[in-house]
């Protein structure tokens, strides 16, 4: 009913509506007798928020939070971790056009065929502005599997129709000094092109989000039902407006041929490892050691400047012309969500890790 | 530690090495007093078992099932469905040579990090044998899902480099007479021969699974982190050697522009519909009554007769060559269990969705 | 880790330490489209917060509740509701002298020996302030039982040596007219003669709460691991300070022939219904639709005033004196505590069974 | 839907009903690499199934189980060990005289209010054969538990109106070596002669199990919801006929004051221990280090000879007489089952301890 918890030992449970009096969650099973670093949380959100969307950067301040339990003289307790950021700038009449409108691959209608009724003030529990919860689960998570020696960095890998060359290590302070969090400064400058006529033409752009986690050991993943590639794609897709996900060799492994995809095993420095990387760092769910990587595809935003023929609550054909400052592009904003989702993923396989061996 | 258990309210517990005694499961949630057809659960049995990886289309007896408990007087009970499927050519001599290797691609590398050890005998519980659970739990749920109107049909959509034409329609019947079960003739003509070639080469082939998912009424699914499609993407991301999902418009909807992409709402017999379904019948989440349709991309088999090099359990660099009867190309087996793992997320949520509204 | 989680399909996602910012919770699963009656909680908040341990019936005002999701102009829309009450009163300094000391029979020793540290302020998490979300998460479930014709009602059955008489029907308004919530004014009268003396003597007192759920349909429970009688023993051993749990016969069926205890039977205008009611209104972990009615045994509270011994947390033995208001005896205050838990027991078992027969 | 599974990383997973094909489970979440003593879950069996009912310990054979997955080599894999014992002596004959029959305090009626229907033939599912499952998933958690200085040990200190004498010490051996596993001959010799008496009459007889843990560390069990009584309350009220659990001072706390009551902590060979143990070894939902020790409460067994009277499936009053050998007394066969119950909790507690402090 709803299903607002994410994870089993390492868990998120979310709350919130665009413009309810806040958007919060509680984190779940977070190790006791741990110092959180809160700049780094503020850092993750301010990350979220800052509307790369038209070339101009407007580093806007991070969305305040609050902490309500869980931490005491700086460290954790072991117990939950509660926080809300209160919506501030909510203007309910600002909504009042959409109340009885449908609005084209919005959540508007389906949302209203299950539930009955729906907040429709900025797509209510639907709207992106949910995901500020999941980054603040995913920054604590982040400082937990540094500590560990685990990285994961995401960036911009597409947008439109324009491609970011690969690029076998890409460092994570390097993105956040580029405006569209993509490595390939060249790629950047046609992308930022792009945006910009899509913005005149009142239209919008989809993407492609690489995301890859390093410093696993060998051995993390439940196989079968919950295989590490499984829990990933699960979180990914969880993501609004995410339509696909392929780890390692992906769709592009259905045309290769066994002997050129499999996975040499060699030795480096007398340590088992691949001779390549098809595998994407996982084998039979597990991971084996090397680098996890993955592409998550993004559908451009739903929400266009455009006249839009739809219908109303009645049944009544209608157009309609969707009000107000959206992004053009989402994906630069949606980097550190993939991240955070990534690192929930993995603490969570971590804690579960504990349990295996006798 | 394990996760071999899967759904919320319709769940499957599996069980079982390739080589143990058995496989099975048992089926919790299935409501009480449906009549089950063992026919049909055998159908699906034998659609995974057939070998048609090489041309020939030796169809053999389907696996030989057990019930245990759970339906009394053809009925179900609304008590655990409990099912064993006993592994009578177990030969573990056959796999002493592989006891101490780390097959390329495999499993057994990350097996024994994770457990300390493992069951080599034919991969033990990483065997794709495994997926024989699911099918049953799978062709239980689509005859459930029938009665309320609900047909899910998978195919196979690419072998290596040949494509099948895109079909809007597919007969789930007219499949079961393709050899390959691809739906275009043309294309699986080409993909016969690119997999006699592969298996007169000692190599395997990867390929491309659609899935068609219709009768779904507008509410099924549970937004945030259990969206219809990451359930969907959790799923078949759990089925050994899929590499990549994607859904509607997957990954092609990256380079697409909003206005194109969006859905426009259109009534049809005074029937609230979308005039094209980019969104693969899923917005926020949830059904939204269109046909829900998805791709799920397969590496090549891992199991190849070339020799590779590798590495042993004491560290020392060896080749192997992986004897006994593979399958050049598993796409056509893993049809069922596409669909069956597509059934129970299905029924999971039609199960769940009788508590929404007051 | 931590397990602040209760519930399956309605469930309360809990947080807060006893002087930190606030407490909460989250209250998942509650049906879309239902009017809540906010006023009905704020009731529930004011029947736990007031003290009636000693004699005066001092009543302060509620806690002050705010509501920051899952309701959107006055009903429910499907998604969590996050509640938050602020713990104005924090003053840590009072708390200074028990930072180091293990009190007997409190939970100082045994969190700081799970969790490595522990808020020692009020108890932190362990502080029955911590119910307060469980209330709320329960007068919400009552209200919607409500509505479907189920009942329940607690009183306090027992306090010290003084048992109230056995009464087969009591009305939960008039419990309300009494001071220690005992539907017997005689042993009410001498209850509160005890808490005097133990008042005096800076002692405390313990004693027994009676629950009675009516309105319940044949056929509600879990059998086997989640019998209803094995939620509601989950439910009620959960809550500090309770010592035992008997439902129906209880304790006293050990006692007793086969042929006095079994439950006959009979017709009473043409329903099903039994002439006795030893079982307590289940049967085989599922109700057969009689009263359903528990006991729950409270110890008295590990707070008093007399000087006690025991340890520091360098291990030295100390004397410690403990400070400050305590209630005599919770009973009184624990009676909606224990109604709180029983709804959301019946109210999680309602939503189940929704799914039971095709 | 049924709630066929206890624990949450320890898990057993259940199934069978009395006379279908087999009674069996999968026990999920037992670590990898531990060599399972076969001859000591066989024991177990043993204990469970000798009818020790009236005098004569007729010592039957073991039921004989078959193990279908998760060992090799003698050594657990960490995946899902599935077992199934069957039933051997189904006679469905038996069964028709009370196939449309609700008799009096059974879960005849109640079950088929719940699912529609119901396998009648010896209760089906509701009957305690159901038990043997959760005896076997006992008894390798004991085996495990055993190695970490764990011990878990019940027997009988009740049968009707004749306690056992309170003993501080018992020891396990000793218990086999009693026929009633009452470790008080004095008392056990009344108990049997009361056990005679009822079987003539065709009556029968409840009374009270008591349970000590011995060897836990301090900082076991989930604080809030989960603590470690309440998860013993509702293993052990899940278990057929049982109606009441108390653990330390239990409802006998509910008289005294809280001075007498305290434990107050002691140093004893310079370990934190405590001067008394009311608490039984639990405080604040966490274990202290102490023996952990509850009772539970038995009511005679609903199968008497006399005759009795009670309706059938048209609703008419009828007569009924149940037929064949019934136990008199439970409690000596419930002993084992309490063992594997407590053994479930704490074993789960134990796994999820693994991951509280940094």
């Amino acid at each position: 009913m709803g299903a607002n918890t994410f994870g089993r030992l390492y868990q998120l449970h979310s709350f919130g509506e665009s413009h309810g009096k806040a958007i919060g969650g509680i984190v779940e099973g977070f190790p006791a007798g741990f110092e959180l670093d809160m700049s780094l949380i503020k850092f993750e959100l301010l990350r979220r928020r800052t509307n790369q969307g038209v070339f101009s950067s407007k580093r806007s301040e991070p969305d305040d939070i609050q902490f309500l339990s869980g931490i005491f003289e700086g460290k954790t307790l072991g117990t939950p971790i509660a926080f809300a950021v209160e919506n501030s700038n909510a203007n309910p009449k600002d909504y009042e056009s959409i109340r009885d409108i449908y609005r084209p691959s919005h959540a508007d209608y389906t949302w209203e065929m299950k539930f009955g009724l729906r907040d429709y003030r900025g797509g209510g529990r639907s709207s992106a502005r949910e995901t500020l919860s999941r980054v603040v689960a995913g920054a604590m998570a982040k400082q937990y599997l540094e500590k560990m020696g685990i990285s994961i960095t995401a960036w911009v890998q597409q947008i439109g129709d324009i491609q970011s060359e690969e690029k076998s290590m890409v460092d994570g302070k390097e993105i956040e000094n580029s405006i569209l969090r993509c490595p390939d400064a060249m790629a950047e400058r046609q992308m930022l092109q792009r945006i910009d006529v899509a913005a005149k033409q009142g239209d919008t752009l989809g993407g492609v989000i690489k995301c890859s986690i390093r410093g696993l050991k060998a051995g993390l993943g439940e196989p079968v039902f919950d295989k590490l590639q499984a829990l990933l794609a699960h979180a990914i897709l969880s993501i609004n407006a995410v339509k696909g996900f392929e780890y390692g060799s992906g769709f592009a492994s259905a045309a290769m041929r066994g002997s050129e995809h499999n996975d040499e095993f060699v030795l480096k420095n007398a340590k088992i490892t691949t001779a390549t990387n098809h595998s994407g760092g996982i084998q039979g769910g597990i991971s084996n050691g090397e680098e996890v990587y993955f592409n998550a595809a993004f559908k451009p935003v739903a929400s266009i400047s455009k006249v839009q023929k739809t219908v109303d609550n009645k049944g009544e054909l209608i157009e309609v012309e969707i009000k107000g400052r959206h992004d053009v592009c989402v994906l630069p904003r949606a980097v550190p969500i993939v991240e955070a989702m990534a690192a929930m993923v993995i603490m969570d396989l971590v804690l579960l890790q504990n349990n295996n061996q006798y």
